[in-house]
């Protein structure tokens, strides 16, 4: 690229817009799947996967023959300098996001940054400001809620705006998992405040959160929490180790619209595998939803006769359905990993068209305050914690 | 009482009506249950159960005690000319049914009588003469089909008969059980065909076969199946014995309208452990149910938008429902064994009403000619058999 | 009777014992059912349905005659005085509950009352007093919660007594029903502090927190709680009338095994018709229930090798299975109502054996302390009450 | 490729294998979906994708370029000719089958071939001799049943095979689809009996009766069936058309086990998307599956205690389940275009191992016998027809 008006402003779209993704476990692997094939399946503007960025030089190189990148490298700051770099798709832990995001974005390249935001309010801060300056320059950033794009969750969303289920009374929302079932089984960087920041709380939770803002296009006022740990100490390399994360955490959550919400999430729910389940209890209908049957959407329409009412399993697998034209025919279902597909899908569109995708920073930033309150609520015996919502505030909006 | 006009007419009803049962197994626990409990829930008229009838004197004369009858007998002719005794309940094995019904309906007693209607074609049509000839004087008579009195089947049948899942193409109609799964399980006088007739074909193909009947209120004109029994020989009290009974049974049904049914009956299916399961297939709407769950039945209609068709469960417990606004607030599930309650309802409110309760015997004879049908094709290879339709039949109708 | 020792004292069982029953609303109607079928299906001391107690003196003649009973009768206090009466079931609203029952555990009756115990936590503690010194004369007393008395859960209690599940972590319990959803439902007694005492909390939440101590048969040390009221103001019969119960509950408890169980309940979530969901997940095991298809327990075995594991639908319906050998063959499900005939045949079994049923009034108390701790955190906005174990505590103890 | 040894020998794999694909509609879009994807998760020999071939020379191209091919071309002999091409994946319609398998085969080509083998059982085969002659000379082929790969089904057939059913004794297979409800829907080519060969039957049937046969390891001796079209007429370009396919089919299958299959497949059954639906019932257990939730398995254990007994769902994400190491962590699902990924994954393993892959035409054959034999019966007013196995012919047997 030559025409670079200004530094810290995005390149000028003459030639396909040029990528690189930093991180290559689950999170790298899942969005290089998602850049692979977001393109055989949807118009997007045209983009190369350059250079996938990791710390080990013969891991990464392998990792990206493996998952379609041109070339690798091990220096992320050096990959920010590049001039056919447009986009950075940060997939590394969590606590390298703040100084990667912000970077990237005074370098003027588009970023998209897993979830959660940050490990820390203070760091979703720093990188949410970075965001907004960004913007003003057309500088564009998201973060990866991917469940936002479960077609079931956006037909969810959908029909909550369309006033199917009515003024929302409450919500409950779930996310259980049981990997850590197995007391036996080993301790890692999750499982540590320094390296996880938190344990269920921020790696779940934050999921289950978003959803109910998103669903509701609604905002937290008031917060009371409870984090527990069930198994204190875990095998470790060098002999045992303390846990310094929540196994578990459960809250409940009043919103702006009066609506209550209450959350509750688990590593440890043995035989609950990735089981996010959300309930919206409205006066006219509700919606059911559970993320292993993801391609399913439970609803209630409470304005039928009563005669006939039911929960109705609509699979969400039509044309008619959010995203689903551009894949099989009816009744053949999809996987999780397309979840990305749609994120990318969404945020190439959005920066063709110079517009700022959602989830914003901003967003990601709103759930990061409720995970805070949580864990003050938490420290302080479950006592309720007033949320201030920060002046001229982005409001909580989605696609 | 003291006034009969004349013989074979059915008693003035100047008193509670007199009530005989005649069985005291399986069948007669259940309808005894009904008995003891119908004027709890519903207004019928005025009733005692009377006389219980078993062969073991010591025995049923603590079923009378146990299942709330005021005597007990073991000789059912007596029984039949006893002028307080107003309606016969037959609880009897299937070999028994013919005799007696033919001998109660000539004294002019109201019979019930268990489905199967007999064991035999040439039974069925002797006690469908008598019944007919009896409801000539006013003495009323029914076979007992009692899934007809599941609520949720109840509902099922209005829906289709109000256009709501439009012209049926399809039926799948199953009754999967396992109780004889185990090849080891003994022989008993249900795997002979001497006293049982049929095995899985008449004791439960018999209620799928009626459930289409009665859910689309049509006939058979042809049909095609197969018999088989898996498990041959089965330990006797004194060695091995020949099972001379089907074990399961497989029939396609042409029907009046153009549909087709297909059936599938086992004892064998191992984890079913009563599962009738019915899906009726129309150009407007589905209807899904299963025996396991009576309390709900499944409804899609085809007529909603795309985007929010799916199945639902109805949880069929509502005042507005079948039978329901007898029963408990809504979600308070009832039993398998109210259908029996709702049958006994329904028959004594015919009674009551001076009208002929449904189904009739010409509805069981409907039901064994089509039985019939399927045993000559089986011994044919499957070879299509054609139904004659009696000129003048009574056309199958349901409640 | 004749041959009474000495007040207070119950009577010798030379004869059927004599019931009487007060209230004959819903509960009287069921528990009405409950006495009229259990001598039929289980072996229980001999009985007579006496008398029936209400206030209007025509509806509660009609009720008797309708439900049962010999006679009927209009003040309670007369009805205790009498000597044919040895056991008294108090279906009355909860208002009435302190009264009637420590008068009649005076007057020598084995008393059964509906859950939840009393109104208030005073009430509640004196009928508990009352119930220790009757106990002590052989006078019997139970509450009741009649859900532990449903066969699913009562496998549930078994498989968790035997440890299938291992160290219990967390439960998850939900009531949800939907009976007050629509805001234009007009206001009731039961929606008044002053005669309910409590909305969702008392009526529903008792339930939920019931099971959670019968199943792990643990015991509360801390809770924090939430109520809220979500239609403040519904249509009375002379104008708008102020709601003053909650319409909805959440709670955490933290349980002395260490285990934590959260608490949802609702009268507002639209399309539960009456869904008691409960979840324990275990070190090796997890237990599902859904009161709307009760006779079903969800299980799931961690220790089986990992490519087989699942959820298993167990069909409660096995001659196997708590209280099935008395019922129907496998696979005919039973309805809502039996868990009070299970609920009755247990409470006779005990006074026939001279034993004292469980659950005792000290459990119905031990869950009103909690009831009272989620009030008491709700008004100190969710933060943490400790509970005071009583010295001496009856042990919260299951069948 | 400079060193072929003689005509009809697989070229030596000293570069990567070129493969070509024909066709690039719903088949061809999802084959090219697993082979852009299938190196990104499992080692597999290395290959290129070459070539996409198709009529259309502009929408080729379009199509080329968007699912990863490197050239198109409108000649599928052409490129039968050239060196560079070791696969030839054939996704064009059933009537090209047969001319463009055999004359590939004979080119020295690796074939897949998309199910049903062919339109016609000569088709079949010829094709079944071209492809034994080309196995002698290292040339592999191979028919798409891709349900055989799906996870859920791989496991079921472990399961079986491992005798966890114990002795089959009944499948229920059914295929229900719902795309062709509406009457109005268009005609196609699709039901046209000159081009499409059969309706249901070829097109679902075929693989229900693939998996019966890939699940038991069996063959089948005997066919009773019948085919129904409900919409004989339908709008055509330039008016109303005959339709000359099934809508339905319905038959009964005789193993040579001993076990008998019941089929039931359907375009007309409203509300059923994609519902291959498949219960396989032996004497120690039980196998469930539904295609819309393919990532479940639903498994009985017979030989449990029958108080812990129940259907369980299997969630099939296991790193220990078959295909699933390669995926995501446990729970997170996977779609239904990757039973083609392991199909390539198998294929493509097979071919670098120098073994014949599984299903080989032979196995395509015995379906399309059964195929045939349904039709048969079918014009014979379901008379039951035998099926001859020919000598020597390989048995039914999966990867």
């Amino acid at each position: 690229m030559t025409s670079r008006e200004s530094p810290g402003t995005p390149s000028v779209a003459s030639r396909p817009l040029g990528v690189a993704m930093i991180g290559y476990a689950f999170m790298g692997k899942a969005h290089s799947n998602a850049w692979r094939n977001v393109a055989s399946f949807f118009d997007v503007p045209v983009f190369e996967q350059k250079v996938l960025v990791g710390r080990d030089a013969g891991q990464v190189a392998a990792a990206a023959a493996k998952y379609g990148w041109a070339e690798s490298a091990t220096d992320w700051r050096s990959v920010l300098e590049r001039d056919d770099i447009d986009i950075v798709d940060i997939c590394a832990p969590g606590w390298l996001h703040a100084e990667i995001a912000i970077a990237a974005l005074e370098a003027g390249k588009h970023v998209l940054v897993e979830k959660p935001l940050a490990n820390t309010l203070a760091e979703a801060e720093a990188m949410t400001d970075a965001a907004k300056a960004a913007r003003a320059r057309g500088v564009q950033s998201m973060v990866g809620f991917n469940y936002r794009r479960v077609p079931a969750l956006a037909l969810a969303r959908q029909l909550i705006a369309e006033d199917r289920v009515g003024a929302v009374r409450h919500v409950r929302a779930a996310y259980l998992q049981d990997w850590l079932a197995d007391a036996e089984s080993p301790m890692t960087w999750r499982l540590n405040k320094e390296t996880a920041g938190s344990g269920a709380l921020g790696d779940i939770a934050s999921h289950a959160i978003d959803q109910v803002l998103f669903l509701l296009g609604d905002s937290v006022t008031e917060v009371s929490g409870r984090l527990h740990t069930f198994t204190t100490v875990r095998p470790g390399q060098h002999g045992p180790e303390a846990v310094t994360v929540d196994d578990a955490a459960w809250a409940t959550l009043s919103l702006a619209s009066g609506a209550i919400a209450s959350i509750e999430v688990s590593r440890v729910a043995t035989g609950q595998k990735n089981s996010l389940k959300l309930e919206v209890y409205g006066e006219k209908g509700t919606i059911l939803f559970d993320l292993e049957n993801l391609n399913e959407l439970g609803f209630l329409d409470a304005t039928a006769p009563v005669r006939e009412q039911g929960f109705r399993r609509i699979l969400v697998n039509e044309p008619d359905h959010p995203y689903l034209d551009a894949w099989w025919p009816q009744g053949h279902i999809i996987g999780w990993e397309h979840t990305f597909t749609h994120e990318i899908r969404d945020f190439l569109s959005a920066i063709g068209a110079g517009e700022a995708p959602s989830p914003a920073f901003e967003e990601g930033l709103a759930v990061q305050r409720v995970l805070a309150a949580v864990e003050e609520s938490a420290a302080a015996k479950s006592a309720t914690i007033q949320l201030v919502q920060p002046t001229g505030a982005t409001p909580t909006k989605g696609a």
